[in-house]
């Protein structure tokens, strides 16, 4: 299933795409709750399948298996009247981020292989953690912004997961049980900013950041997330490109590592690194400006692709 | 005012603490909004002063004014019933820390003039600023988690202010009407987690590593944030001492600087740094054993007592 935030107005829903139909997961089960006779439908769904996204997640796989059923029966048996209320064209509505304020969004440098190995760098024995806020996700119709304070903005491919259990102390081989599914994250780094100290956030934590999507693609659709080719472009040049099996630490360990430190709560963003081919490395440097695109593929999950827009705040 | 959150059983509420008393804030004004004969009390009391905290925040000034009224309303013409539902004596409930699931906590290294100098550094042009996430935090009858993965456990005593108003591009002399008030802040820090990488939010966002409290007072009762003592004791031991005069980066810069790079939200907690005489940088080193009782005290704000714990998970 593909998860999806979408808005219309002020509402934004957690919904799942089905080809150009957008579904909202809350109204699906509540229609199918009232067809199934449940007197106290609304609250039912409400408590099983919220429509904001953390919450969603926070059921974990038993509100992943009942969005399912909702969704086949709004695909199938429902009445045109339902339809209409919860059942939206793609073009009509606007797609946001498939996560909203999660708690945590973490970060990791220097984890791809090939790509330290080329740089004559030792393989680390410790990922290098770093953090996002909330402020900085935005969605796959979103612009990058460019703030008249940066001047080296940068982008950064990247394959990462969503937590979909709180987890802590997490073995390896356990890990997936933890995971609700996967997405594309665009790093975007202030390397003017992120390089004023050694400590990275400020040029990590930009609002826009983290621009995130096209949707989240739910684990059972990716059985092996450590097959994945990714690629970035900007304006349809080849920028970066990898695979995750280059990963020194791969989903499993990124998250058993991570769960031996904090407690991860559903909903959480892991961003599992960057292989080669930033701006900041090329020679000479080369940074994003107004009206670049630039657009990342992940075999499995799909295409994000932002605009990149000056702003004045 | 000094605004706590307090817990009987599952709930936890925000409050305000009088001497011994701790008056919930919604319930107060909800008690004076009846007494006025509002039929929608409930509604309006929770839309401007919800149970929780991060809402009571994000009704800034406003609230807290709504707050006082309530408080003396509670205080002098409040029936016995009103005050046995919404009053408490403080040996009756557990108090936690002020902010809990603020969006942001940010911190800053390398911030007290005096002891920049003293190590023969540079007074930095930028703050160092780095990440804890919600997790961390932990209120003053809590104890520190000394966790089986850390053998270097650190205090670091810290002057925090929480956000009472969303701020974005925000100047100096303008910062402090996006203050809700300040608090005290334990940067707890595992060091030998932090120093395994570059970048140090492993060893920062350990569970529980962000003591907070014992209350937040409000702006108005600080009206010099920068004239502050601030002692860190181990045991009975100092081992700090320092003025808020000798931030390099106060609470105006810091709001105003952070706030050129992201927005922030009402909640969000902001600390500013500890001064010298932290276990680490002592000859030899001495780190954090179970059952060490590390106290911070700071004029105006009171003082923050956690005990160290060993536990398994």
């Amino acid at each position: 299933m593909k998860i999806v935030n979408y808005r219309v107005g002020n509402r934004v829903r957690i919904a799942c795409q089905e080809g150009e139909q957008i579904i909202d997961l809350n109204g699906a089960y509540l229609s199918l709750l009232r067809k199934e006779g449940k007197i106290r439908a609304e609250q039912i769904a409400e408590a099983f399948i919220p429509a904001d996204s953390v919450g969603f997640y926070q059921g974990g796989e038993e509100s992943i298996e009942l969005a399912k059923k909702a969704v086949d029966y709004m695909l199938t048996e429902a009445s045109e009247e339902e339809k209409q209320a919860w059942v939206f064209q793609r073009s009509d509505v606007k797609i946001e981020a498939p996560v909203i304020n999660p708690s945590k969004i973490i970060c990791v440098g220097h984890n791809y292989r090939d790509h330290i190995k080329e740089m004559g760098r030792e393989i680390p024995k410790y990922p290098v953690l770093f953090a996002k806020f909330a402020n900085a996700i935005i969605g796959p119709e979103d612009d990058i912004p460019l703030f008249p304070n940066v001047e080296k903005l940068d982008y950064e491919a990247e394959f990462a997961f969503v937590v979909g259990k709180r987890a802590r102390n997490v073995k390896e081989e356990d890990a997936l049980d933890y995971v609700a599914g996967y997405t594309i994250v665009n790093d975007v780094s202030a390397r003017d900013l992120q390089f004023r100290t050694l400590e990275w956030l400020q040029g990590k934590a930009n609002d826009g950041s983290a621009p995130m999507g096209p949707w989240l693609v739910t684990k059972d659709e990716i059985p092996d997330p450590d097959a994945l080719e990714m690629s970035l472009r900007v304006n349809g040049e080849e920028r970066q490109r990898a695979n995750t099996k280059n990963l020194v630490f791969n989903v499993n360990r990124m998250l058993s590592y991570v769960s031996e430190i904090m407690t991860l709560e559903p909903g959480d963003v892991i961003l599992t690194g960057t292989p080669g081919g930033v701006g900041h490395a090329r020679d000479p440097q080369t940074y994003l400006q107004d009206g670049d695109v630039v657009d990342i593929e992940i075999s499995g999950i799909g295409k994000l692709e932002n605009t990149v827009r000056k702003t004045d705040f």
